[in-house]
């Protein structure tokens, strides 16, 4: 017998914990499919020519073995966890293009695994919660709009005030183009663009003045990047600036279907313009904003060009749910105190009550009202304390109730007060979650 | 570029089927909720220690190695993927012991792997959806009948026909003793009446006689094995063939406590006799004989005795969803003809009437109702056809809306019935579900 130890980096929530993951999980997945989004779920393990599929990895990933085996059996590893759900969609998508009917919506909310040092927020298994939209050929511009209004509904649902910042990487491009930069400077200007939050106004001049840049240049991009504000907003501004570019007339049009949307365009934003071509996303958490951005995407011209020929380009954004509920949980910002989904506890006065109880709990039950009956006969005192500890709301007492008379007790344990009140009324009154709508269509 | 292939043993569902996938993961869940069960979900990985506390493990493990290293880099295997719920359950339970409420009730579905050569219906990477109940010392009888109330519960919501049987180790082993059985017999005697429904009762009879028992006890033993029927009736019939033994009190406990439940106690079931030490469960669709049980479980002593000097005893049953809903599939019993879970597509006419359409559908939203506007302002006829190909039930026609007159019209598509209505009534009437209840008392 040994004593088992956690394993770093694989978090496990106790059940008060996992109750309030798992209600974040509900309220991202119900605004998905709202917005038309279908669910997908991908295996978890990919050949390891797909993991690797777009060429270097600087994910560590898993590779698969067999337990039989001893390790040093194996010349090669085949399979692997996937690290991320977009090689994953990719894959799918190239493998069941002529199944799906584009524009494809897909949400997907499953673990992912990477090896890398856990440290404080950052595991080696955690939920992302994706979405993305793939067209063939063209993909419309206001499925740009689409994911911060989907991401600002969400948060909103979740009373966490956030805060979307949008850029365009052809913008940058373009305008640094302009500035007569060379196609090989543009990217190192942009690494120390990145730095600003970092190292301020004047630590990024003098390194892109180390880089061999005149000032007049420096000062462009240090204008460029302070630009921020809504999509027509920042589409006066940079065209005051001197931007030309069509990724211009994109913020706009962008900006206008997202009138509804609090967002910022931020042309200080750099990171992830090497994976996307068009609009990017951040969001910050305006009180947590040491949590860096907690949901972050893009635009991109080509899904799934490893894997097939067809032109299939795409925007999505990914919602970091494992690092954001660790952060509330570690925090104290979320302190869920229910350890069980169950709204009323059945009292159970004498073993000989135990089928009268079960018959309670069942009408409630009929009602979606989540109800469990107390598992002995014990002290009253023994059975409250239970549902003290677990935070079950409402107790039963069920000691009037008989089939001609189905008067009950209700206590509420957070006020205190208690009701007497028929069964079927109470209950009726009371009702819980209906059961979940088939939309199938089976 | 490399098309890719499927994986053998992993399946992956296309949209449609997901949809229905995820509406049985839906039903098992809101069932399992409304009895107090509470999500648990541990981390897929497992150290290999715990994965073979066991002792010797039938089930191909797969192990984890790095991508980066060669496999013969490495001496020993430290971890691995879980092959079922229970280790991980028995391990999580031991490790948090101090934290948990007991008795712990817990749902955990989760996919789960195995390294096995994949067969029809027989996966590598799979679902389950486990319930079980651990208590401290003493688990009281009555949640042996929950288990069949639960499963009960969810194959009706879901129209299926099903026969959940129960036996009693205990009951065959104190019978087969008072037969004056060496305990070396019974379980070669119990494999022999396994095999009752392939090779019938006198194939029984035959390999009984050949194990050296007399022709009375084959008898006997044949005899016991034909018992069937609720609880209740088994006990008399049990008793008039002579069993005497505390297990015959526990199996008339358990059937008046399903009394409202079908169910049959079936003495002839051997089936999971090794692992489980009281009430076992076997769950038969007559409608589908050659699927099998699909969903078992049972009583047993001690679940983590491997890890803990605590005793916690437990009762639990399991779901093989993964193979139910491939079977559905598979026989097209299931013909899900949904590809998403939009309700309404709201028609673009024109590219100016994008804000138009993006706000009804904003509206829709609002009452819940899954909402897409079509991507384009394409040709009518393409609009209807990608709601018809994605099994999208109803369109919305935007000419007639104003801000002034909400006025839109609706077509149902499955009856060609089309109404014209204010949007905020029509919303108000057609109500999607209700957004997720928050139950986690954050």
């Amino acid at each position: 017998m040994r004593k088992p130890r956690p394993i770093s980096g694989f978090p496990e929530w106790l059940p008060h914990e996992k109750l309030a993951e798992q209600h974040l999980i509900d309220v991202i997945r119900y605004v998905y499919e709202l917005y038309g989004f279908s669910p997908l779920e991908t295996a978890a393990i990919e050949r390891t020519e797909t993991l690797t599929a777009k060429g270097v990895v600087d994910k560590e990933i898993y590779a698969l073995g067999r337990l039989r085996e001893e390790p040093g059996e194996r010349d090669q590893w085949e399979y692997g966890l996937h690290f991320d759900l977009t090689v994953p969609l990719a894959r799918y998508v190239a493998m069941n293009y002529g199944h799906l009917n584009f524009p494809f919506k897909r949400y997907q909310i499953q673990k992912v695994w990477r090896g890398e040092r856990p440290q404080e927020g950052r595991f080696r298994e955690f939920y992302q919660a994706d979405i993305d939209v793939i067209a063939e050929n063209e993909l419309p511009l206001h499925f740009d709009a689409e994911m911060p209004a989907v991401i600002h509904d969400i948060f909103c649902r979740l009373d966490i005030r956030h805060d979307i910042r949008l850029n365009h990487r052809q913008l940058l491009i373009d305008f640094y183009r302009g500035l007569e930069m060379s196609d090989e400077m543009i990217p190192a200007a942009l690494r120390e663009v990145d730095k600003l939050d970092k190292v301020g106004a004047d630590g990024v001049k003098d390194s892109l003045g180390g880089l061999g840049l005149s000032d007049e240049v420096v000062a462009s991009c240090l204008q460029l990047a302070a630009i921020r504000g809504p999509g027509v907003e920042v589409f006066e501004k940079a065209r005051a600036l001197g931007v030309s570019s069509p990724a211009l007339d994109e913020v706009k049009t962008v900006g206008e279907a997202l009138a509804q949307v609090p967002h910022t365009f931020d042309l200080g934003i750099v990171r992830g313009l090497d994976y996307y071509t068009g609009t990017i996303y951040e969001t910050l958490l305006p009180d947590y904003p040491e949590l860096g951005s907690i949901c972050s995407g893009g635009r991109y011209e080509n899904l799934a060009s490893e894997f097939t020929n067809k032109k299939l380009p795409g925007v999505g954004i990914s919602i970091g749910l494992s690092r954001l509920v660790s952060y509330l949980f570690a925090k104290e910002i979320w302190k869920p105190t229910r350890h069980c989904p169950t709204q009323v506890l059945v009292i159970c006065p004498d073993e000989d009550d135990r089928p009268k109880c079960a018959l309670i709990a069942e009408q409630l039950r009929r009602h979606g009202i989540a109800t469990e009956v107390y598992s002995k006969a014990q002290a009253m005192k023994k059975q409250l304390r239970y549902a003290d500890r677990k935070g079950i709301p409402q107790v039963l007492f069920p000691h009037k109730y008989s089939e001609t008379d189905p008067t009950v007790e209700v206590k509420t344990l957070a006020s205190g007060e208690q009701v007497t009140v028929p069964l079927p009324e109470w209950a009726e009154k009371n009702r819980g979650p209906a059961a979940p709508a088939d939309r199938s269509g089976r």
